[in-house]
């Protein structure tokens, strides 16, 4: 692995804590990086996505609720691409109830991110959350 | 809408040019602006994603066989977020069969890439497909 740079660094630890703060349901936490025109592809619908900081901050209660019986939400990999003003990063997560991950230990929530410099620091614009698609028979994209 | 960068231009004509080959079924196209090195998350399984040109090319000859059935794969709507050297993009699309569209005619495939300049040209180093998942009376992530 070659030498990460400083904005790798940093946008690796506004992921990992970003994740940290999924996990513990705070809100705050969850917001503290991300930009007021975030577009959100969540697991489940809207097909269109959700638009704008408020749209995205009303997915985490729910999954917060949920995540209350004792499910993770651990990254296990994340590779970070910075440039000077714009960066992606994707990671692999573990996410799921003690028994989803039974059933299916080797399924992961995969996740994109877009960001980009502002005020001089990092937040992030884009946020692209799935599962695969296993399909029952049928063809998938 | 503000105007385009040059950069902007170049990765929207880029991705179209790209989804276009994905509905030719070229095989050629779909790879012409790709990194040997991309990480590809595919709307199936693998759970941790694809690695590389080869695994990246082999996931198109299947899809371009259910395609063949009449299925689209159009492009909807596409933004793009370009710096110096990095850029990411996300965009919805219409995939699926006539009977899919009709079945669930707001349903659409969302993909989201990162981009990287290489050698004076972009290149995609990463290609994140999904489509919502719809709990069936359960909770998603």
């Amino acid at each position: 692995m070659p030498v990460e740079t400083r904005d790798q660094a940093l946008i690796r630890t506004l992921i990992e804590r970003w994740a940290e703060a999924v996990h513990r349901g705070d809100l705050e936490g969850v917001a503290a990086d991300h930009a007021d025109d975030i577009v959100m592809y969540d697991v489940p619908p809207p097909y269109e996505g959700l638009r704008g900081l408020e749209a995205y901050l009303k997915v985490w209660p729910p999954f917060f609720r949920w995540q209350a019986q004792g499910a993770s939400f651990a990254i296990e990999s994340l590779e970070v691409t910075a440039g000077e003003d714009i960066a992606f990063a994707y990671a692999l997560l573990r996410c799921g109830t003690e028994e989803d991950l039974r059933r299916d230990p080797a399924n992961r929530l995969r996740l994109t991110l877009g960001l980009r410099r502002q005020d001089g620091r990092w937040v992030v614009a884009h946020e692209h959350h799935s599962f695969p698609y296993v399909a029952r028979g049928g063809q998938s994209g």
